[in-house]
């Protein structure tokens, strides 16, 4: 591993819900020693990617970050562009759904919009990465990106998160199969043990899937009849999301949906 | 230098302006040669921070700076906490407001907020590195924070950006002397020709001055009616955002404030 590599991959340590991290903690984290750690803080705190704070000792992320999300945002404007088709899903199924964005073997939460129906609901922490065994949108993403992806998921030991998690590489193969022919990805609390999740990939103008956007609800919730709702407004969402980044949804999987449609 | 910093100090060239940028270009840019460039895009686009544009095999951001910023705002959601109090500043004075983040020797603009009540009106970049000797921000806040900045920021030669822009050290130290006097930060065309701003300086919990907010107008708008509206409500917006960071404007600065009172 290069020294650019170790040191940025004490900045994966950071979330949500561990936003400020000691030194010697990062050094237990990363499994490097405490004064290499703080050679790379050092460095990557004269460039703003972390901050010390004063009072704590501990550290956290700095205020580069949100320059290079806004050269980003400016770039491929995501946030911007799912907005709209965001909302119009979560109004028309009534529950919490999200854009995620493949990032090697992690997905990254790029906007989320929140359901207000209903007292109960899916929160998303945009701070975390998802793994893509266990989510409905790394389901499907799997089933519609470069047939490599999989195999570099499988590559490396899965982690079980809930009591429902498939870590099984021929189980997830199996799964992955079903998205393929059905054009969406599905988690029954794999994730989070009372979740269920339905995705459709999206796509760039290389018409690569690049991403999914998914549908997330209390399994307690789940009726065919939301089932139904769920399925075919995904379909419109991820045509318009694939749009706005200027892509569109290929004709092999417009295929799929239409010879999988009800109606 | 470092090659971790040899390596994001790439990732400083893109900008909303320069989005995309090839290889051999990076490379003249950072005046490194081609071969370790490439290796430390490949080191970057491992982790997410760039990705090739398939089409053009030009680098741009990656998607690891979202995720990056959504755990940044996590930590300190200076966006969320921005947002209201730089709403009612802008619907005070009719121009467009935005606050700043001191990083290193430049500055991040967090979060800005325009102004609808003109034809023209000041567009702010939120890609870009501003410079603090060039800036009202800038100098509102080598004005408030640890005397160090100002000749840390003096020290390196600085760029003439339009022809109002004082570069002469001196001269920028009789600025910061004046805006330490007032309580506000002015730039007059340094920036831009035609645009005028003020600024007052933010403070976070350990009472060190973290940024500024500011109202920037086209230079024509800018009568003295204008100018007496901005300060006082400059004044209970940097007052709400310090709030809002847990911080507050320091007594002394209060006082300042007082003092040059004119009612």
């Amino acid at each position: 591993m290069g020294t650019t590599t170790k040191s940025l991959k004490l900045l994966d340590h950071f979330s949500a819900a561990q936003p400020e991290i000691g030194l010697s903690s990062l050094a237990r984290l990363s499994k490097r020693d405490k004064a290499s750690v703080y050679r790379s803080l050092n460095e990557l705190a004269e460039l703003g990617f972390v901050e010390q704070n004063r009072h704590t000792k501990r550290y956290r992320l700095g205020p580069t970050v949100i320059r290079l999300a806004n050269v980003r945002e400016a770039t491929v404007p995501i946030k911007d562009a799912v907005a709209e088709p965001l909302a119009q899903l979560v109004s028309a199924v009534r529950e919490t759904a999200h854009v995620t964005l493949l990032n090697g073997t992690g997905l990254i939460v790029a906007e989320f919009c929140q359901s207000r129906h209903h007292g109960t609901r899916v929160e998303i922490e945009t701070a975390d990465i998802l793994p893509l065994h266990a989510t409905a949108s790394g389901c499907a993403i799997m089933a519609f990106a470069d047939p490599g992806l999989i195999d570099r998921v499988l590559s490396a030991p899965l982690q079980s998160i809930t009591q429902n998690t498939v870590t099984d590489p021929a189980l997830i193969r199996s799964k992955v199969d079903d998205a393929r022919r059905i054009g969406f990805g599905l988690s029954d609390g794999e994730y989070e043990s009372d979740v269920c999740s339905m995705a459709a990939p999206i796509f760039d103008p290389n018409n690569d899937c690049i991403g999914a956007v998914s549908v997330a609800c209390p399994k307690s919730r789940l009726d065919t009849e939301l089932k139904f709702q769920i399925r075919e407004n995904l379909k419109p969402a991820a045509r318009a999301i694939s749009s706005a980044c200027g892509g569109q949804v290929p004709p092999t999987l417009e295929e799929i949906w239409k010879l999988n449609d009800p109606t």
